[in-house]
């Protein structure tokens, strides 16, 4: 054991890619243009919605009037935002289980209700989520992640998006629909956005987040905001109020980058390393841990391992962490109870990485198991 | 008046530089640097204090631990952090009067009890402070905007700076040192900080904060808070679970801004126009407005005019704008009553546009005083 704690730790648990995949180089082209085409815009305060070339941008993708967006410091400062705007203590809250773990602690720090409903391979388990509606809890807004879900991977399907607007209308709660991985699918069809469903049908229950983090990259902290019109002029205002206008800098490089063509690249890039680290870790589990159960998603940076009955999560971790490969614990995403997985992130390591984490990973089990 | 009505109208109003003193090349470099340089550092989530080389920049300039430095979105972000941490309904806090108005919009929606205190020439009103302590009041802080005061202009001398820190010590409140114009002197000598005079005594009754929105552009959005490790500690914990990180490209940038020499050089070209500017504005004031009052500041951007007897700051304020002038009315920065006055701004209008728009004031003033 003293002979393997000494390789050098592999980090496993971070959700951010490795810098190889980063297109360094079209982020310094496009500052360099965002000075020379828009001194103004780039250097001024501007106003709480953020830069107005990208948010116009923004609402062309999502086919809404520029007063449906905002743009604000990576996409958690929205989060942030929209749970000041609508959660106050008592607020009942739907989440999954498991959850983003910083949802799950902003909305507690706010004193929200939790009402937390199992998450399935296709999503949310919307069989549950209507028993419990017709069991009288009195949501007023569900959080969803709709696409390669943090922690499980996993993707809600048409179907349950549908469904899940049924209910929404049905029971009078909003979706805030948490997308900052939609654009890192790797296999399979690009899903419409609960949002663009609802619109589609003249609804105005959902509200969109997205960022570039994934796309372009984390330090340039541009996210933003897809609502009704009047929710995001009140956010707009709390915005003012906070920090007066989000980075104008920014907002411009990242203009500048999807303008050029550099987004679709640097997109394909990342979507290309994701899913050959994504196969190379589903190709290691499968060997290397026969036992675990898990299911390789479609795109994002996250696969959830369900462990072998008896291998506990926490110990796992720290028997892990001896090892030299870093996991996070599956009960960090849970609002309550034991997870019995862990969450493997596979955006930030390269396939020989996780050639050498997994079986340090599955010694960890069976040392746990008593295998060793 | 139709004729007049139909010139370009100039904006005395906005806190905020004209494009041609931003130096956009020197911005445009430090992009370029900061992406060769340190393209892992730039481009990754880095933690919530901030960029790390930026971070111990501050951190020597201010001669305190890293563990005392926070980086944020702007300052004013900074501001919202530490209010979050102190402020709580009920909670007593100092105020100038006249102060910034986004700084009394965000303590009244936190609920402080507030204390206004008057501003003189020379800075808060010691002996009125005292009188109010003495008195019974219980403030946990005081907000203090110590040079070239937004709105008045005014500097906190060094008598005041000393005996504020008594008052604090005696009385167990923190001084919030509220300093983003302090590289902005263009006349005279720079005062030590009140947070340099309290270390110096071995005391932490001071938190700092200031920008590079003044010195480098406001569109960056960098700012940053120095205090107590603790205090600071829990503030970093307080912006991870808002935001993740502040901009890690936008502190890289800057980074690479104060590395150059371009910090220094930007500075010197804005306190140049700034000096011209604000001589100007004087001077045409003193020509045009003989029965207002005025103090030519030392640095800053903006200038209090006190109005003649008789005119309404409001009235003036929409007269002003009618013949082609905004201006900020000077009851927006004081808690309750009237101020009598109106705040200038030189920074975002050439000595030109200055000449052209204290006459349409001066005219306006006439027109209410009916001499027109």
């Amino acid at each position: 054991m003293s002979a393997v704690s000494t390789t050098a730790p592999i980090s496993l648990a971070r959700g951010a890619p490795s810098l190889d995949i980063i297109d360094v180089e079209g982020l310094r082209d496009a500052a360099a243009r965002a000075f020379a085409n828009d001194p103004g815009g780039a250097t001024a305060y501007g106003t709480s919605v953020g830069y107005l070339p990208l948010r116009r941008l923004v609402a062309e993708w999502h086919d809404v009037d520029e007063a449906q967006v905002l743009l604000t410091n990576g996409s958690m400062q929205a989060d942030a935002f929209l749970f000041d705007e609508l959660v106050s203590p008592g607020t009942q809250v739907l989440i999954e289980r498991p959850t983003y773990d910083r949802t799950l602690l902003a909305l507690r720090q706010r004193g929200a209700e939790l009402h937390a409903v199992a998450l399935e391979q296709d999503g949310i388990d919307t069989a549950a989520l209507e028993r419990l509606l017709n069991g009288g809890a009195k949501p007023t807004l569900a959080h969803i992640i709709p696409n390669f879900h943090n922690p499980a991977g996993y993707t809600l399907s048409l179907t349950k998006r549908e469904r899940l607007l049924e209910l929404a209308r049905e029971h009078d709660f909003t979706i805030f629909e948490d997308d900052p991985y939609v654009a890192l699918r790797f296999r399979g069809e690009t899903l419409p956005t609960i949002r663009s469903l609802d619109a589609a049908a003249g609804g105005a229950s959902v509200v969109y987040a997205s960022s570039f983090s994934k796309t372009v990259c984390p330090g340039i902290r541009v996210g933003y905001l897809v609502g009704p019109a009047e929710l995001i002029a009140a956010i707009a205002r709390r915005a003012t109020s906070t920090y007066i206008s989000p980075s104008m800098v920014g907002a411009a490089i990242v203009y500048e980058f999807c303008s050029s063509g550099a987004l679709e690249r640097s997109s394909a890039t990342v979507r290309d390393a994701l899913e050959e680290r994504c196969d190379r870790l589903a190709d290691a589990l499968a060997r290397e841990l026969p036992h675990a159960r898990f299911t390789a998603p479609d795109g994002g940076y996250f696969l959830w391992v369900e462990l072998p009955v008896g291998v506990d999560s926490t110990e796992l971790v720290k028997a892990a962490a001896e090892l030299g490969v870093a996991i996070v614990n599956g009960d960090d995403f849970i609002a309550d109870g034991r997870s019995g997985a862990v969450r493997l992130s596979f955006a930030p390591v390269t396939p020989a990485q996780i050639d050498e984490a997994v079986p340090r990973l599955a010694a960890a089990v069976a040392a746990l198991r008593g295998d060793a």
